[in-house]
């Protein structure tokens, strides 16, 4: 049985056929207007004898099966794509069911299905890149709620006096997201993250303001595991900084031996790295085909 | 059908016996040392019929089923009880099968079952007093996670030039619970939270480290509703000032008109009152029976 897989992001969409890692074949191309963007997708598909889609997709999302714009991109500021009905869209064009979360809510499916999330009932999937974003796998399932909870926007502790850069969001300003993004970086150093080499002091300060956003994740939904995933986190430092100032921040106050004796496993990486979000369009295809 | 309950909290015991809030018969009494609570708990009990009992306890505790110390309080400095098997002692004593959860997942049971929870999916229940500990309902069913996630202990911005009280929470000074428990507000203002004015500025920063707080929760958990219970709740003030202040933190992000329509009934106290706890380990009863 295969199953089709879209990743739609804000700058790429990513379009998957296959039933799992071992048979998946996918393209990609660039997040244009989206009649033109869902055109591509469509063509991908058609003929590919796929019995339902999966879409991961960017937001603010309707998840709401209930609602009359379930399936649909709100209320984004990107260009073309407010309000538009993207689950509809390719479902009627492909005609076949589709199934329809949040990209980050793929990601951790994909993970759970057959990444670093394998056998755990409850565990966190964040990208930290242009944006913050988490999805969450709770009690054996996907986190929703009244609408999807981002995770991007928590606040947090932030030292002016050790940092007094200002935050990018503009909603808050030093949220997480706003502290700890990509585009934060940049402007607080005046350099793209990617640029910054590998000993500066700005990384023990993302760090920091990481740690602190897996902390308030720890003390409200308690995961078995936090996978880490997105460009900042490419930067593989990171991963040990993270897990020394998580555990020196929480201060011995969560006595489990999965971070007091584990912390290694605890944070890691995507296993399926970039694929995660398609496969977990995949994942979420062959579950409401099931 | 009849159950029996206990919440089980640090300063005293409530015991219950019946179906739900219109037969509930309760007595309670103070936590002595553990032998001695248990015995009062079971002559309560005992020859009354009941097919099962559920436990709300004050923690920490093991909630994990398959572990040999399930049922046991754990790592608690109160004299006696460290390591006490209580669901154990409980369940020989009266000879029924006994389900146990934490007393802030029993108080949100209660309120799911009887209360301000009913017909929600997603919902926080916390609770403000000589500390601050949470329970959720997800997807319609208790979170629990790794370990039970408390809530108290979310980091928080804290201003130190508004407030430069370092806070009182013995692992993080200024989380949640160590700038906004009952304790918090007496160390801060030298007086017992019950005994400021109502107009005391004390409520205006206490209203903005609960809505940080429930911010934090709104994205990690996007719950349809809060309801806040304990002692320092009692001050009926706090609620419109929290809501006012939880709008203003979230400054527009969340865009649903349950929060910005009806904030009245998004942030509410319980509707069992003190009874929450004791129902809802009446509701863990039930279940675990059925």
């Amino acid at each position: 049985m295969r199953y089709g897989a879209i990743e739609a992001g804000g700058t790429k969409f990513v379009c998957g056929i296959g039933a799992g890692p071992d048979d998946l074949q996918k393209t990609e191309f660039p997040t244009t207007m989206p009649e033109q963007t869902v055109e591509r997708a469509v063509a991908f598909f058609r003929g590919s004898g796929v019995r339902a889609i999966g879409i991961g997709s960017f937001g603010p999302v309707d998840l709401r099966p209930e609602s009359s714009t379930f399936g649909h991109i709100t209320s984004t500021p990107k260009l073309g794509w407010r309000d538009f009905d993207l689950a509809g869209a390719i479902g009627r064009a492909v005609g076949v069911p589709v199934a329809f979360d949040t990209d980050v809510n793929a990601a951790a499916l994909g993970e759970a299905r057959w990444g670093a999330g394998r056998g755990l009932s409850d565990f966190v999937y964040i990208t930290i890149g242009t944006g913050i974003g988490g999805g969450a796998v709770v009690g054996g399932r996907l986190l929703h709620g009244l609408v999807h909870p981002e995770m991007g926007h928590i606040f947090l502790p932030h030292d002016r006096t050790r940092d007094p850069f200002a935050g990018v969001c503009p909603y808050h300003g030093d949220c997480f997201e706003g502290l700890a993004a990509g585009p934060a970086i940049q402007s607080r150093w005046n350099t793209p993250a990617s640029m910054l080499s590998a000993d500066h002091a700005g990384w023990a300060l993302e760090a920091n303001y990481i740690a602190l956003g897996l902390a308030n994740l720890v003390t409200t939904l308690s995961p078995q595991r936090f996978i880490l995933g997105g460009g900042v986190m490419k930067q593989a430092q990171l991963f040990p900084l993270v897990r020394a100032e998580l555990l020196r921040v929480l201060n011995g106050y969560v006595q489990s031996p999965v971070l007091l004796e584990a912390i290694d496993e605890y944070v890691v990486p995507p296993a399926l790295e970039d694929r995660a979000g398609v496969l977990g369009a995949i994942a979420l295809a062959a579950q409401s085909y099931t």
